[in-house]
């Protein structure tokens, strides 16, 4: 893809930035969070377990290549045959890297299908941790925005990046997978470097000042990478880690019109600083004791009570969350919100348990429509020469 | 909003720019195509004329301010009374203006419903080319994403920017309107100015080549600015311009397993530099006459030979699509393709016939699959002290 690095039209500070596809844990988690996303999940369509493994083979170099800033296939989107299909769709010809990483998971239903059979010999080997996740109150998820046997995160600061690599990977699966649902995100709502600021999510709130962030390694070990004591069948997982993707649609309109002291209460933050409502500054320690007007000045019932670490048992979790604006929902509103990516060590301990109380307490849930929903397993990296989740295989 | 500029969680190069809203034309025209899109059409709810011409006044008052970078109302997200809804929605605060423009457009709705009934007075003075598009081969539109009463196009290098005025806009239009539909672009496909470099659409190919551009005035005043002496009774129109938008679902998967000649030859340039298939570079003029092995070596049903002004009585038209992709089809596809904004002297001599003639015979439309459209008429710039559209209700 000669230019590809000259030609930019879209010349931004960090474009030019790699970050290496292969490594002990995938890329896209502790990555600080680019601006852009592109998420695809896939459904399997092959019963061949030989087929299965070339496309992640496939994908595992045609990611590889990209995230260099390079054709997802040899030959390249011009460079080719005139008789023959390019092998790479061209759209990110002259476009820097952009930060680009691509990372791979696998869902529970690929282990085994509704009827609890075995896909492709694989069953022995689904963690426990890899069950669909629960119904939860204030669900109404869109089945066809929810699952998945496989996932692929695509994040860069260049959306056409982000698009072209999920695009290219679904043109190399293409008669082995078909994607089955996919989501735009445009601004990110985490930091997961302290290098960066952290963005505002579409209430309007700082998103992610509490996010388990890349430079706290124990922290890391602790509550996101899977380690290899965890599960005694899943001993593949070991440095990979669970991956939440939930689309919550925010009702925005009505959001709007709240008082700006409601919207505080709601979140348990200032809209300003999104520093804690007991005070400081957007990094200090809320302090729950801390009495109001009518019980304690961080409602019991705000977003930032209900999910702190010390109401959910010391858990913390990666956020690595996206904005997004579908169009218009049948009322006239913007179809939008947030969509949800976290990860971490165990859904059974570091999500449900806080997903069930926020459902049930959150002030927040009034203004929050859960569409769609799926768990991944994400493997831990792959080395040279190996493929994305190789040792599940072996 | 106190910080907007110091705090930018996306700074990159360009988004420190403004762009002036008032002025002899609207802004977003012949602006330097930013990088991102979010449209919206929206249909008025109102029967009085008197909320109408104030919500045009609130627009153009919040249009201004944004513009400039300021919040959406005097108050802003958080300077408010905490018993009070924030009169700015607060997620561009710590975001620079990112060369926002915001352009208002007003469908042949607007001055008679479905029934022929004058809806706001304004009848009398509905141009004559502001008459719905009739259905062309190829359309299968779906009404929800077609039409309005009025549009804005907010284009800015940070889609949060772009998202942010939309959003604040249909909140101080509560009650006025409401969102018919809405569509996010992430990847500008032209060029509209001899500053900028040619992007590629998601056939992978450079896309408005031989756009009007805003260096070209005596084109500008030929082929996209309407005069004074264009239509007796829309005198209001001067200085202003038809906006035609487009949804053009791509099969993209179908595209790329084409091989790479004959996407050419349905382009009719090359992929690689996009130079016309008869030579040269991609500023050369197709020579139409240069024999081929079959035919000639740029085929009569290519793209550019459909379109070019040689086959339609010399019109332009000056360009300003995005790439867009809204998830996935039914049928396991990206539901991806090019949203078209055209802007045009008048659909009648500059739109209606390249149209027909490309739905009959482009080698394209094969790939193509019109899912939205609608026409508008955007009205020239508000000076200082006026409303966008005063002219109309004078």
């Amino acid at each position: 893809m000669a230019g590809r690095e000259s030609e930019s039209a879209h010349a931004a500070s960090g474009e030019a930035l790699t970050y290496p596809f292969r490594g002990e844990h995938q890329a896209g988690i502790v990555t600080p969070a680019q601006d852009r996303l592109h998420f695809a999940a896939f459904d399997v369509t092959t019963r061949s377990r030989a087929q299965l493994i070339a496309l992640l083979k496939a994908w595992t170099e045609a990611a590889d290549r990209m995230t260099r800033g390079r054709p997802a296939g040899e030959i390249g989107p011009v460079e080719g045959a005139a008789n023959l299909p390019p092998d790479d769709t061209g759209e990110a010809i002259g476009l820097s890297p952009s930060g680009l990483t691509i990372t791979f998971g696998f869902g529970p239903t690929l282990f085994r299908d509704a009827g609890g059979k075995d896909r492709f010999g694989l069953a022995d080997r689904q963690p426990a941790a890899l069950e669909p996740l629960p119904h939860f109150p204030g669900d109404n998820l869109d089945e066809m925005r929810s699952h998945g046997d496989l996932c692929v995160q695509a994040c860069a600061n260049d959306p056409q990046v982000a698009v072209h690599a999920i695009r290219n990977l679904a043109r190399i699966g293409f008669g082995t997978v078909a994607v089955r649902w996919s989501q735009l995100g445009f601004g990110r709502t985490s930091t997961t470097s302290t290098s960066q600021s952290t963005p505002r999510n579409l209430f309007g709130f700082k998103d992610g000042t509490a996010n388990v962030k890349a430079e706290e390694t124990d922290e890391l070990a602790e509550h996101v990478w899977v380690a290899s004591s965890d599960d005694a069948r899943a001993g593949w997982m070991a440095g990979g880690s669970y991956l939440v993707a939930r689309r919550v649609n925010m009702t925005i309109e009505v959001w709007d019109r709240q008082p700006l002291g409601d919207q505080e209460s709601f979140v348990g933050r200032t809209k300003d600083t999104g520093a804690p409502l007991s005070g400081g500054g957007e990094l200090s320690e809320p302090d729950f004791s801390m009495p109001g007007h009518d019980g304690p000045v961080i409602p019991k019932d705000s977003h930032v009570s209900v999910v702190h670490p010390d109401h959910n048992d010391g858990v913390r979790i990666l956020r690595r969350g996206y904005n997004f604006v579908d169009g218009t929902d049948q009322l006239g509103g913007l179809n939008a919100g947030l969509f949800f990516l976290a990860y971490l060590r165990d859904p059974r301990t570091h999500f449900i348990p806080m997903q069930l109380r926020m459902a049930k307490m959150d002030a927040l849930m009034e203004y929050l429509k859960f569409t769609g929903s799926a768990l991944f397993a994400v493997p831990p990296g792959a080395g040279d020469g190996e493929y994305v989740g190789q040792a599940l295989f072996a």
